[in-house]
This record gives C-alpha cells, structure tokens and sequence, in this order.
C-alpha cells in the first residue's frame, strides 16, 4: 500500500515529486486493476499533466493521487453512479468534495467502482487480498484501489456501513466522518439523512492526514503518540452474527489496548438504540424513494432486483412511519451521548467476518448501520487478519463532533495493535 | 389569481379538466409573461399532452399545472441555475421534489426565474403588482407566476429569505416548511443546513393543499376554521428597519386575530436569538463557499458582484469560526423551542416593508434567515396592502416538526384579515 503520510512528508522534503508519485500508482494499476477492477474511469496523463503544477506540490494533499467513488460528480470523468442507465453522464460541476480536494492539491486520477446506486448490486472489483471474495460495498473501488496500491488515498460515502465495511474487508484504514463533516453536494443521494462521505487510506494516521488536508481541520493523529482513551467494549445484540475470528479480533484489539494503558469496560447498550437500528431501514427506504424517484419512476426494469424490492416496498412507507423512526433515533441518539460521557470511544466489530467468499453479495452492513443512523465518526482499523490471511477490521465509534477523538483512539488501537507504527 | 384548492375540488367534482387548468394558465401567460418575465423556460403543448392522460385528474394534485424555479433539476427543461455559463444544462436525473410532484399529479409547465444561484443577482423578473418593484427574491419567477394567475402552484428554495420574502412582495402565500420535510435532492446547494425547498399558492388553504398533495401528510387547513391560536408577537431586535406600514400590518393582523379569538402576546426574542441571527452569515457563506466550489473556481469573473464578493470573503472564515456558529444555531434552536411552550406561533414581518421600487435588487432577507437557520416552519400571509395598494406580508412562524399548526395559525390569521373567507 501506498502510506499517504510518509508520501506527503517525503515530497514536502523535496525527496519525492508528485509525479514519482503518479509513476508508481501507474505501474500499480498496470499490474493489477485488470484483476481487481477498481476504477470506471481513468485519466493517468491527465493527472501527470496536473502534477507538473508546482503549486500542487505544497498544497495540504502535495498533488497525491486520490481515487473518487463513480457517485460523486466529476466534469472530467463521465459519472454513472453504477448503472448503465447513467453511463457516459457528464454532469454539469464537481461534487463539492472533490472541489475541496482539487483545492487542497489532490489529483484526481479516476472514478472508482460503486454498487448500483450505492447500494447493494456489486460492481466488478474484487477484493485484492483474494480474488474470489467481495472487496465489500458499496465505496468498492475506493477500498480496493487504496488495498492494492494503486491510489494512496479514496473518497467514499456511507449510508449503511458502505465505508467501514469495505475498508474492513480490503484492510485499509476507512473514516466516516460525522455527518456532514465532508459536504454530500453532488453526491447521488440515497437518504439524506443517513448520506456520508467518508475517505480511504491505509493507515488511520493516513486517512486522518488527508482528512485534516482537505478540511483545514486539526484532524491530523500522527504526532505524539495519543493518550490513552477509555474504551467502551460494546459487543452489540447482534453479537451472535459476529464470526469467531471477528469476536477474537474485537477482544484482542481491547486486551492490546489495555496493555498499552486504555481504560477497557464492557458496555451494554440500552435498548432504544436496538430500536434505533431497525429505524435506520425505514429513514434510509423511505428517503430512497423519494431520492431515486426519477431512476424509479423511468428506469425501474434496468435496477437490479435488490433495489427494485426495496423501493418496491419503500413506496407503502406513510410519513407516520418515518417520522416515528425520525423520533425514536433523536432519543437513540441523545441516549447514545449519554452512555458516551463515560469514554471517549466505543470498540466494536466493523463487520461481522472477513470478506465473504462470494461476488454476489457486497456483504451485511449490520455492525455499521446504527452508527451511521446516530452520525458519529467511525474509523476502521485494519491490521488483524483471520486464519486464511484475509483482514478483520475491527471499528472505533467517536462522539459525535468530535472526529479528532475517534481518529486519536484508533490510532492508539492500531498502535498497541503494532501496526504501522512507525508511521 | 388561481386558487389551486378550488381548481381541485372542481377538477375533482368533474366541472373543469385540467386541460381546461392550462388553457387558463396559457392565456394568462400571453397576457402578462412579456411584462412580468416569470419563466425561463415553458412548454404549454407538453403540459397539453400530459394533461390528457385520465389518471391525472384524479392523482392528489388533480393535474394542476406547477412552475418550478430553475434551481430544480428537470430533465426535460434546461437547468441554469441563474447563471449565464450553466444555461442549457440538461441534469441527468429530476429534482426529488420535481418526481413527487409528478406522481402526485402535478404538471411541470415550466422553469421560473431564479436569481444567480439563488443568491442576490436579481432575473428578469418584474412585481405584477407593479413592474417598476422588485418581485423579491430568490425564488422570483414562482412568486410572480403566481400572482400573475400564470400558474396555481409553484415551488422555490429559502436559504435567507427566498420563499417568504417574495411572497410578501407578490402578494401570495408562502411556505418554508420546517427542515428537510421536503426534500433538496437535485436541487443546486446554497448552504447544506440552510436550503430548504418550500412553496408558493394564492392562500393559505392552497399551499397547505399542495404541501399535503406533494408529501401525502395531514397538512390541509380548509376543512373546519382552526381553533384560536396563542400567537407571540415578535417585534424582534431590527423592529426599527421594518416601514410603518409594515409595523401597522402586524398591528393590524395580531388585533384581527385577538378579536377572532386567539390570545395574542407580545414576546421578547431571548438574546442568544440575536446571535444566531449573526451566525447565519457564517453559516450560510462558509458553507457556500464550498457548495458552490466548482463554480468559484471556474466561474468566478462570471457571477455578479455580490456573490463574488461573498464566496472571495468567506475563503477565509476558518473552521473553528464555523463551528461556533453551528453551536450558537443548536442553542438558539433550543431555546425558540423553550420560548414556544407558551405559543403556537410566532406573528412577525415578513420583510421590512412592501416591495422595494428598484429592480437592482430583490430587497433584503433580515426578516427570514433567523426562522431558516431555525429550521421552523413559516408562513407568509398576503392580504394586506401599502398606501400603493402594494402587497404587504405577516409572517407566521411555527415549531419545529409542526407545519400543520403553522398553517392552521397562518390560516386563523387570513381569516380574521377577512382575505379568502369562503376557501
């Protein structure tokens, strides 16, 4: 993988130009996109022309390559949004994100594969660490570009667990801002309220240094080493469906943590945010339907069967329903700040096994829906690996607003975990 | 004017068509479309056609024809946002609001003027009342169209003050309804916590009719007269910029409805109010700086003065100065909730006076962006009118989540002024 960090500092030295940069993603790419599949789109000249701009160099993002996700608007690469219907569609301005990431000195070298929609239909990337197993969904290319070094770094977007999921399942550090910390403007909306965009890279002190780039915020965890954090164990009711080898990542991150120095407690949550996870399915249907009303309403045959059923049914969704999910996840969410005020992150599964054997289905996004519901920053820490090889991410849950704190308590994770730590 | 309610309910009881709807629309367009410059684009013979189909007329909307500013995605209109380099852009996919009003039987009978990006850079468009004035903006185009009897229903975006305050100036009612109750998808982003998608109709019976068409939610206020509200009259901290005219229209609506029954009580705005009033700038202009990012960084010696001049100053509002005004917003949200436990709404201006006679400028927003940053619902009530016989507007401002008492205070209102009685 391509550690952003070490490739900002080495071209802020002067040992390393954006276009070495550019050169090794290139023979990356040459050598394996046409098994992985990562990207709709590319513009490897494009890029290098970009890279030849002195001003990129000392920008905050120093002219690195980053991956977009083929739901965000781009003027330059056509953006299909993962449907044939959308193919060729050139939109008429950039997404706002990936304006601020142009801004910020980023070169955008390519549109990365998205499910159908950003939702549940695969693309064609597999996963780079084998490639009969899904690379997750639905930020697929995102997180497979970053896994297979073919971009340092990958912008992605939530509504599910379609970040923490696939940078799980790919092992590369995902982050999942709170919500509306990265703008959505121009990105496809499913549900908005529950849309996130959400970065890749492969390190968490990597994803923190390009969030912090293209934000202006002191999200960067690369300094000292954090302190600390007290850590809430939560194991979740759905714990039943985490594998043996992800309940045996979750408790060697936590044992890892408190031999390092974290305060480590056990914690049940309370069971409005049991009600909260079964509301994320009504918010986010009942906005789909609305949001997808135009590929619904004319291009209803050309979904695939998943969406198709979900918007199917979306339709008998009445506003009393929504707005009883709306109520139950402000309390869920008040509730969950209140659990919070005795740590500083919760430690919890990022999905429940490494990545399936299969290409059919992106995988479940059960452990990553109630934290997208109550908009909380979300990191997965890549670095476990189960007994085939394959990575197991285990995923610290922020407060909300407080994107530094979740970004700091996985780095501590990651570092009593002895990954990257020389970073 | 068109009284969308009444157009329905004999649509419904089978003495109008719609087709005979736009025959009326059309012939009012050849009227006055020259003078008053409401629309961008039209198509009378695609209305026509679409009106012919039988199952419109029995769809909620019953077929009536609906204008929609040009900040709304329609596939088959140009999108240009008000600006010269977007013009004839042709969007991939519609509006979200735009397919709910075609499912609800709406017809889109054309694109209504918006100014530059639904900033201040004022359109074509001219006051029907008078077409020396300012028609308000930056929802102009569906304000005018109408008051000028050019369409029943229309629909524009608030951010400042675009829904209500050209509202007032046009003589018609509007609706901000409270955040996010509809929906902003494809429609060209401001400010991501501001946008918010409202309504233009002759009264107050008709946007409540057309809100509840739209949305499928128990938003109608024409069955029996609503109870008496507890009306809070907020003269509010920049009492001394509103005219005499208008202060004698608040006057004169709060002792309309005292006299109608409802318990009227002047209220001082808690002081944290003031502040938020301050922080929706920085809201608004940090947010739009990257809302609009693509468009500064390309466009920027194309658009006007003004939002030139905003988007070069609001580069440099940091985050941490953002961020204060976000918490200033969540306190002041709190505490208008406090406030409103002792009312059901609040009667205020709905601009500082009758519409300006300039058309250099769409007149100023300071009675509107503290209910947007808010999120509450408002409502403006026409009826009332200036020495010139110039429209002007008392606004209604109800709780969060409850647009039906809006209405319902906004309709008490309007009945005590003795406009529409027999709706």
């Amino acid at each position: 993988m391509l550690a952003a960090l070490d490739l900002a500092r080495r071209i802020e030295a002067g040992e390393l130009t954006p276009a070495a940069v550019l050169d090794t993603c290139a023979a990356a790419i040459a050598a394996r996109e046409s098994e992985v599949g990562a990207f709709t789109a590319l513009d490897i000249e494009a890029a290098r022309r970009r890279a030849q701009d002195p001003a990129v160099a000392t920008a905050p993002l120093r002219g690195l390559p980053v991956g977009v996700k083929d739901i965000l608007d781009t003027v330059d690469f056509p953006t299909g949004y993962g449907t044939t219907f959308h193919a060729g569609h050139r939109p008429a301005s950039d997404a706002a994100l990936v304006s601020m990431i142009r801004r910020a000195g980023g070169i955008v070298l390519g549109k990365t594969v998205t499910t159908e929609l950003a939702h549940l239909r695969p693309g064609k990337t597999r996963n780079p660490h084998n490639p009969a197993h899904t690379p997750g969904g639905s930020s697929s290319g995102s997180a497979a570009a970053v896994a297979a070094g073919m971009v340092p770094i990958a912008v992605g977007s939530q509504t599910g667990g379609s970040v923490i999921r696939p940078a799980a399942y790919c092992g590369v550090a995902g982050f999942k801002p709170s919500y509306k910390l990265l703008p959505t403007v121009g990105m496809k909306c499913f549900s908005w309220h529950l849309d996130t965009a959400g970065l890749f890279a492969a390190g968490v002190v990597d994803v923190a240094f390009a969030a912090a780039a293209i934000t202006a915020r002191d999200l960067r965890v690369d300094g000292e080493a954090p302190a600390p954090p007290r850590l809430l164990v939560a194991r979740t009711h759905i714990w039943n469906q985490a594998s043996d080898a992800m309940r045996g990542a979750v408790e060697t991150a936590a044992r890892a943590a408190e031999a390092a120095g974290a305060k480590v407690t056990d914690v049940d949550l309370p069971s409005i945010l049991e009600d909260a996870f079964d509301a994320h399915g009504t918010v986010q249907d009942y906005e789909a339907y609305r949001a997808l009303a135009f590929e619904y309403d004319n291009h209803r045959d050309q979904l695939g069967p998943l969406l198709r059923g979900l918007l199917d049914a979306a339709a008998n969704i009445d506003a009393a329903t929504y707005d009883a999910a709306r109520r139950i996840t402000k309390r869920a969410r008040q509730a969950l700040a209140d659990l919070m005020k005795d740590g500083d992150a919760i430690l919890t599964p990022s999905a429940p096994s490494a990545a399936p054997h299969s290409l059919a289905s992106t995988g479940p996004a059960i452990f990553n829906r109630l934290w997208t519901l109550m908009g909380t920053p979300c990191v997965n820490i890549p670095g476990l690996t189960d007994a085939d090889g394959l990575p197991l991410g285990v995923q610290i849950v922020g407060r909300f607003g407080h994107d530094r704190g979740a970004l700091a308590a996985a780095r501590f994770v990651e570092l009593a975990l002895g990954s990257r730590p020389g970073a």
